[in-house]
């Protein structure tokens, strides 16, 4: 391709997008097609010949659409929100046109330092802790690619911090116990287990009726390890739950946690993004006693995926868990202190140029606009509430403080999870099944770009017509 | 922004990228910056109000090109090839516009069926084992980040499999041995450290003259190994090691892995790709005793960053790592068996559309084209070895069997260390030093898109030139 070609069929893949970003409500919301249909439409081998560019694109719409789920279609309830918004793209789009490396500051100097900027605007629009800035003392931010490998990393860190070091020599792990409710993230597990960290060393502390952890039960089991010889080492505070957006009592578990020597990392990563609008601050509530913090732009701010902002207040300790300096990677600027190697903040080592995307975002006003959505998808959320409560038939299973709604219907499990299929399958809306202590909800979670109230309502109206 | 501001903004961004990229040789190719400076020029604070566009995509070129190290430059032979394409940006725009999630087949049929096709189309192109293809009995592949995160899943997957799953539930590391040679990419201790396994339990492996791993020695280091009551799993063998690019012995060290139950890695993240030229297919031999096997697009296929291709012959192993399934994440298209789901393949849960870049520079004639451009680097390569070694201040440090060749001035090594620095900051070239058992060489990696043997030529005159 040359760059001439580049430039016509860039135009057109620009002017393609914003065609399907316009029109995104005229698809079914889910995909509608059947396991193997997608690749059965392509040649089972790679072609001998290039093609024409205007063929590829052309299978964009005639192969690849049918196969979508529309993550940016208005009545996309399902999951949790992703939005994207035109000048991410564009950040996307420049970061991959640049096609630098960032795993040291000298490898490209402004992909490191424009993100050690963004991190700290973040932090102020947010209205984050002063330790977490890169300018603090102990702490500091940087862009993970998700909050599963923010997750892992401030597992690492504690680890580390825990055992003086000593897992990344000697590797004996079998002593140290971590702490969630059954409401945290998958990843929680699932990053414990990749530290090699069995799950049977994982305590489901009990929750409360909001399915909010029980700092009681918390220093309970901490006390009741200790006795047993063992090493209680991390917690993990969810800031909004997956299932039905719990929030932990961060500063009762965070006075326990730092008394006992823990670490404690707060995972924000569905909600915290609330705390750009100020009567949503309290989102951050007890983040003074955090050791780390994640949460996601790439969900509810408008910034594609991935971007993860992770910031701890303890870099020497993620440092210590995750550098290796081989000859290779040597450099004069590290050396001296002055600059930060982002590799060493990391699971991989590559790295691209995400702050871009946040960069152009927030320059382009992204920042307020994701005030304004918020705001509207939270009072979406509380009518919807309203009017589920206004309907016998219903009832809501869970706290709703922001924008996710759990519902169900009272004639029982079966009932909801029918319900559920038979909304999804019109394609007019998708909706996300979970359970909350044995109860099957409906997850209603409003957080797409586009969402507005007329959507949440179709949806809503939608669920009763199929509740018979 | 509006969709027609994004169609304005998003044509002009296009055609910067072009010109960007026509132009990357005007550049100095690594940035001139000092610490702190990018930083500097920006606004300590967020903006308080949108700004217009057209200011944020000028100070790209004010403020982000002055901090660019250019990897797209034809005189970038630094580090490995990081070279992109025009048809992988657009890869890469597509997936941004789409803005899917695809974690789970459900979410986005189109994102997992695309990308088990292009594993697919990408075995047939390298000519790998056919047990690693997606239809094959127990093996398949998937995108990865990067090479780093390969190796994390093959050291789970194998550490799964050699205790039976048991780490996933208790978590003792302490009683397995890896193996790789002091050659092997950092990745791999840090690899072995986020699974909790120490770097004492990492054994470094004897390399011959050539920097490759001598096969009696691991054989003999298991059986030591084993006396000692340990349990040997997991060995890495490099195809194209960073420092030299070494070819360990696969088919050596797989028999003894075979024989004595160890998972086989092979990373030939910087040089797998050259398989794509049936005259540089040596590179897979052995490959059929690999239990698993990576090597990466985004550096010398034109693939931009990220995509890396990872594939094993035994997925039993790397789901039994990998799988936890939370209501909120259960599918019946995923239960029934026919539906890959991704996040159980990898680290992170989410994923973006990785394989749009990689079927859209397949389609475009991009492997076509990665093997004219490998020919031409490798070629390139074999030219400036017959010029160092007819220059008698010089000598040649490894085998050089690609594009890579590691040089030094025979004067030692701090001579060597004077010229590397000397030829960097003349902003006319760029090379990374090593340290080969001792001593200092110039690494000279030749694989930019645009490099040509003008090129290769201009940077050897230069090295000529400050040796004074």
């Amino acid at each position: 391709m040359t760059p001439d070609e580049f430039r016509t069929h860039g135009h057109a893949l620009i002017d393609w997008i914003a065609e399907y970003l316009e029109g995104v409500e005229q698809y079914p919301v889910a995909s509608q097609v059947q396991p193997g249909d997608i690749r059965a439409a392509l040649p089972e081998h790679p072609p001998l010949a290039p093609e024409p560019f205007t063929e590829v694109l052309a299978d964009l719409d005639r192969v690849v659409m049918p196969g979508i789920t529309h993550w940016q279609h208005p009545s996309f309830f399902a999951y949790f929100p992703g939005n994207s918004s035109y000048p991410a793209i564009l950040g996307e789009l420049a970061a991959a046109g640049l096609g630098v490396q960032g795993m040291s500051w000298v490898t490209s100097p402004a992909c490191t330092e424009v993100e050690t900027l963004m991190m700290d605007w973040m932090q102020e629009l947010l209205g984050l802790p002063a330790r977490f800035r890169s300018t603090s003392a102990t702490g500091g931010g940087v862009i993970h690619g998700s909050a599963s490998e923010a997750t892992l990393a401030s597992i690492l860190a504690a680890r580390w911090r825990v055992t003086g070091g000593a897992i990344n020599s000697l590797g004996d792990t079998s002593h140290l116990v971590a702490y969630a409710t059954s409401q945290a993230h998958s990843s929680i597990e699932k990053g414990l287990r990749i530290a090699g960290i069995g799950a049977s060393q994982l305590r489901v502390v009990p929750h409360d009726r909001s399915f909010a952890m029980r700092a009681d039960e918390f220093a309970r089991m901490v006390a009741d390890d200790r006795a047993a010889g063992l090493t209680p080492f991390w917690v993990c505070c969810t800031r909004g739950t997956t299932s039905s957006m719990a929030f932990d009592p961060v500063a009762e578990v965070g006075a326990i946690a730092q008394r006992e020597g823990l670490w404690l990392h707060a995972d924000a990563a569905m909600s915290g993004i609330a705390a750009l609008a100020p009567e949503h601050r309290w989102v951050n509530d007890g983040l003074e006693l955090a050791d780390s913090y994640c949460t996601n732009p790439h969900k509810w701010m408008g910034v594609n995926f991935d971007c993860d902002l992770f910031y701890t207040a303890d870099r020497a300790a993620l440092l210590g868990a995750l550098s290796i300096l081989p000859e290779y990677l040597r450099s004069a600027a590290a050396e001296s202190g002055a600059a930060i190697d982002y590799r060493d903040w990391q699971i991989p080592l590559g790295r691209r140029f995400r702050a871009l995307k946040l960069w152009f975002t927030i320059r382009a006003g992204g920042a307020t606009d994701a005030v304004a959505m918020i705001r509207r998808h939270v009072a979406a959320t509380q009518q919807l509430a309203e009017w589920v409560a206004a309907d016998g038939r219903f009832e809501i299973v869970a706290p709703h403080p922001l924008n996710l709604l759990c519902l169900r219907l009272k004639a029982g499990n079966e009932a909801t999870d029918a319900l559920i299929v038979a909304a999804n399958e019109t394609g007019r809306a998708l909706f996300t099944r979970t359970v909350l202590d044995g109860v099957v909800a409906c997850r209603v979670s409003v957080g797409a770009r586009s969402t507005e109230l007329q959507h949440v309502r179709a949806g809503w109206e939608l669920l009763q017509q199929l509740a018979g």
